[in-house]
Formats: C-alpha cells, structure tokens, sequence
C-alpha cells in the first residue's frame, strides 16, 4: 500500500469517510497534529523573517525546529497507526485450534496490542509537543498570524485527546501489568498537561479578540 | 493554481509550514473539519451494516447523509478561504493615487473583506455540522467505533474556533454596521454551541473511559 500522507487531502478524508474501519481516528490524529505542528511553525517563520519581531527569534528558532520534527513524525505515524490496527486484525484471525497455535497467537496478540497502544502514545507526544509551543508563538510571534498560532493550538490539543483515546481503548489488551500501569500515567499526565497548554493559549487567544 | 484539496497530505501541511501566509488557519480548519466529518460519517456507517445495531438506523441513517454533504463542502472552503485571503492582499495593493482608485480601491476592499469573513463563517457551520452530529453518532454508533467519533467530535470543535477566529480578525475590515453585528452576533452563538456540544460528546466519552 502507498503511504496514506501521499494521499491528496480529498482522498485521505474519503477514505476516513468509508465503511473500512482503518484509517481511522489514530491516523486522524496524527494527520491533524501534522496541520497543527505546520500552521505552528508557519507563524514561527512569519517572525524570524521580520526584523520588527527581533526579540522573539532566540526563544522562537528552536521552537520552529521542533514543530517541523513534529510535522514530519506525525505524518509518519499516520500510516504506523493504521498498520497497527491491521496488526491486531491479523493477529485475532491467526488459528487457534491446537495449544502451540493458541500460544502463538496470543503471543502474536499481545505484540499487535502493545504496538497499537505505542503507536498512538507517539502521536500524542509528537502532537503535545506542537502544543506545548502554542503559547510562546501565539504570544511572541508575529501577532498577524496569531489566529493561525490558535488554530495550531486547537487542532494539536485535539489530537492529542483522539490519540490518547486511542491508547486507552487498546489498554485493556496490554497484559504486562507494569507496561499497563505506566501507559495509563502516562496518557493521564499528558491530558492534563495538554489541558493546560490550551488554556494558557486560550487565555492568550482571547486577549486579542479571537474568542468571544 | 491546483485545487489544495487536491494536494498530498504531507505536502499540504508542508505548505502550511512555508512562510507564506496562505494557506493558514482557515484552510487548515476546513481540512480539519472535512476529516472529523469522515470520521463520523465512518462510524455511522459502521453502525448501519450490522444488524446488531439496528435500533439506531433511523436516526443515524439522516446525519450520515449530512456528515458527507459536510465534508464534500469542506474541502472545497480549503481553497476558498486561501482565496479570500489572496483577494484581501490583491486589493490592499490596488492603486490609490487618485481620489477615483482611492474609491475603487475601497470597494474592493470592503468586498474581499466581506469574502474573507463569509468564508470562514461557511467554515464553522459545516464543521459545526459534523460536530451537532457526535453525541448521536457516540451515543448510538457501533461502540467499537467510540474512540473514532470522539476523535471526530475534537477535530470539528478545533475547527469550529479556528473558523471563528479568523471571521473575528476580519471583522473590523467590515463596514457595514448591520453586516459586522450580525457576524459578531453568529459567532457568538456558533462559540457557545460548539462547546455544548463538545460538552456533551465528552461526558459520553468519559463513560466510555476516553478520557481519565
């Protein structure tokens, strides 16, 4: 299969549209969290062109260099979720008649689920960290562009929840107790630090009259 | 210029990542939008071709329809908006030398001022659309499919305040007295909604253990 982040646009959203339930809300995610990392990074270098904004360049130049690692992950991890939701499709059809195909199913099982619940944990993270740069650029950057800094914003904490929903609906298949403790802290942390990020941006978002 | 929608996913959101100001955060949260409609629209679909499921038809089978629409109208505002912002610039540097192109150059203005907040209110209907439609699709859809409709309902909502965002910044462009209060007055009222109905797909979400 081609990689889905070649699909045009128009494409990707009608194969999200159909009855096949891969790619799905993970891809989602990440194809969002991509938008998100660029309009961020965009408005970093609407600021680092402008001599105007020159007090803002050191804090915003690594800044842009992060969103458009982000960018780049997250397009990747578009496909990685897919594949491992078909991962544990295949896994589940893998015959389970005799003991030694009964453990190697579940082995296989237990490998499909685990990558299905790292995969969207990834894209949380790549998406928080287009988050985490919202503030800093909507508060710093070139206050022209500062609705496309909240759009960032808004779309990178949307993708942060839909991922982190996805890692929860696969928990329960993750069978090491240690690795299911920590998934769950982790996905907790990060919905709350991601809440508070938007916040912090939202407050900024509404004291230049882009919320009512 | 190629339709954007037409565009690879990896090089439209490297082409929000660009430094030119177009597309921004209003394309962006038309293709936002357009996606959360696919994946509502995915659920419902999942949910009318299984019997087991089969009490929800009547009320899913409608919003199906309108999740489509949405999308389809969706992607075509991707590059309607990116229009409307190059039609602001084009007639920013319309001549003004005398006292008839300062007139011309005025009404210009004042029309590609309208488009540009026209079109991201188009933008926040639609995609308020999808959204109207996620407590009923998660409510009612094939559970399996509950972290994909939620996700669906986060990426419409993002795209709802980004669309709003960028109908306030161009609302002081509009002159028209009536015009701008009635701009003012329906984004006021689309902000309010959208979060009740992010509210509300939220407590389902959270019963569903998405959310911590």
């Amino acid at each position: 299969m081609s990689r889905l982040a070649t699909l045009p646009l128009e494409t990707f959203a009608a194969t999200l549209a159909s009855d096949a339930p891969a790619p799905g809300g993970g891809s989602a995610a990440a194809a969002g969290g991509a938008m998100a990392a660029g309009l961020l990074a965009m408005v970093v270098k609407l600021t680092l062109g402008k001599e105007k904004y020159k007090e803002a360049w050191e804090e915003l130049t690594p800044l842009g260099d992060r969103l458009d690692d982000a960018r780049v992950r997250l397009l990747e991890l578009i496909d990685e979720d897919t594949k491992a939701f078909d991962g544990v499709l295949a896994a589940r059809r893998l015959p389970k008649e005799t003991d030694a195909e009964k453990a190697a199913r579940r082995k296989a099982l237990d490998e499909a689920n685990l990558l299905a619940t790292t995969v969207p944990m990834q894209t949380a993270f790549f998406a928080h960290e287009a988050l985490k740069a919202a503030p800093a650029v909507l508060e710093k950057g070139n206050p022209n562009a500062a609705s496309d800094a909240w759009a960032g914003a808004l779309a990178a904490w949307a993708a942060v929840l839909a991922a982190l929903a996805n890692v929860r609906i696969n928990l329960p298949s993750v069978a090491d107790p240690e690795l299911h403790r920590g998934f769950r802290e982790d996905a907790d942390a990060m919905e709350k630090a991601a809440g508070e990020a938007l916040e912090k941006t939202r407050a900024l978002a509404k004291s230049r009259g882009l919320l009512a």
